[in-house]
């Protein structure tokens, strides 16, 4: 199958590229620009241009058989600075690019959705698919606009879909500026002997989901004739005075948080149940956490000590 | 208090204005165009403009207490047709008027939501508030989004909202152009002796809600200190079958309806459950469907009559 990953170039992307490859897809990256933390790989056909240009989509869309599209242009934590751009790069060019899907007759799209902002404060937790949808920030509204439009585009215009519910992706070659995950974040603030700060008194409960683990599920997922939502996460809650435990403990560099005032974008607790993806695709969660923070930290050391 | 009503001159703008005024506010409108139906009102300050244009909402909001949202530029049998207009031109526009609103510190919108498209296909009728949004049209997922992020302006940045979910208004003045509403569409054609049109077999049933009653619960709400959603219809269920046989009734012109396929925008059965509006609001539906009926006639004889 000819493949477009939109974002491919990205944290998540490029695992999904990696995965797809793997299992002998054909792959066409559109990114914005090339890969941050390594060269362009062989065999791989990229285009780079802007999400919102529509005529660079339908030339990037052009004899593709399904699209995974991992783009977003706003973090949740940055989203709310300015909702009505965050809705038209997001949302409006999320519709362009199923107009011109349908116009193709590409009749797959996998589409990254957030599990831990599109159902708001929860009911219960774990969290199941069915769980009402009332997200609280920008960047749960979006996304969960994106899944109602998916679906409305499945029913009447013939483009199949699956939304992902990723919860806290973390791993190699995410970037650590303090924006994208608080894994990669703390594990360069302890390669560098800084210390993290932590929003609220760390007691916040997320859903920590291995990168290659959330890729492998993309994939899954666009090779299945399932539809619909699907929540990817390891279904285990950890706290984060757990992750800088776990962290101080694998690099060996005890953390010291400096704890500050809780943020509003935060819910307390958040984790995925994903039995779904489970029973209907054949996923499971591989690496446990432990395993994948030393492995984040090796990519890490590896990438500091190529810097100089 | 100094109210500027969007969508003042439209079908039910024009009675949310009769209500303000009725009850002393002071008036200001925003529309694209003048009352189609009657001339301008004395003592009511009409601005024209675009809504997507922001230095005209900023002149418009200067000076104003609160806000009446009554604008859309899409009808729900439209929207799919280009959704990601629907979004820029709805979505968009409202957020805009959210930034602008909080730069100006205006403290309170009332927005008209849509009682029959956000909830999307019920799990129970009659529908109460808490029901799950799972919208199935570009009509309802724009809806559905601007009420998120209501409820996040008023979190973060100070803006208070009701949104009004509305059922099905009729009433004067309601276009009889076949997209607006199927009382004032039937009404038209009996009067003109033509043949309707029933998409389905007539057993769809809709919460019909007079525009007068639907007004009076938007000033209420305007008003009033309470805050989120509130449905805004009959609390009963009529079928389209019941709605033909009440204007043959009453305009003494039995309608010969052509049964046509159902679309697949139409759920099946939509009722509104409104006990939270009576209780916070002290809000009541004054008109029956009859009196409504009638009374919508009575118009647009009227009207006819006056274009000769």
């Amino acid at each position: 199958m000819k493949v477009l990953v939109i974002g491919g170039c990205g944290f998540i992307g490029s695992h999904v590229v990696d995965s797809l490859l793997s299992r002998n897809h054909e792959v066409r990256v559109f990114d914005r620009q090339p890969e941050r933390f390594r060269p362009a790989l062989a065999g791989v056909d990229y285009l780079f241009g802007d999400f919102a240009d529509r005529m660079a989509m339908i030339e990037a869309l052009t004899g593709v058989d399904a699209v995974m599209h991992l783009v977003s242009t706003t973090f949740p934590g940055t989203a709310d600075l300015d909702p009505r751009t965050d809705v038209i790069d997001n949302l409006g060019g999320t519709l362009s690019l199923l107009d011109i899907m349908t116009n193709l007759k590409i009749p797959k799209i996998v589409f990254l959705s957030s599990g831990g902002t599109v159902y708001g404060v929860p009911d219960t937790v774990p969290m199941p698919e069915s769980h009402p949808l009332r997200p609280i920030n920008s960047y749960g509204i979006v996304k969960c606009a994106i899944e109602h439009y998916l679906a409305m585009y499945q029913r009447t215009r013939g483009v199949a879909s699956v939304s992902i519910r990723a919860s806290n992706p973390y791993g190699p070659r995410q970037g650590h500026s303090g924006v994208q995950g608080v894994i990669s974040t703390f594990l360069n603030r302890a390669f560098s002997g800084e210390k993290v700060e932590i929003w609220g008194d760390g007691s916040v409960i997320r859903d920590y989901l291995h990168v290659t683990d959330l890729a492998d599920l993309c994939v899954l997922a666009l090779s299945s004739d399932k539809t619909g939502p699907y929540n990817a996460g390891s279904g285990v809650g950890t706290s984060i005075n757990e992750i800088v435990e776990v962290i101080g403990s694998v690099t060996g560099v005890p953390l010291e948080p400096v704890y500050k005032a809780a943020r509003s974008v935060d819910v307390q607790r958040s984790v995925l149940d994903v039995s779904k993806a489970k029973v209907d695709l054949g996923w499971s969660c591989k690496v446990s956490l432990r395993d994948g923070i030393s492995d984040s930290y090796e990519w890490l050391k590896n990438w500091k000590s190529r810097q100089g």
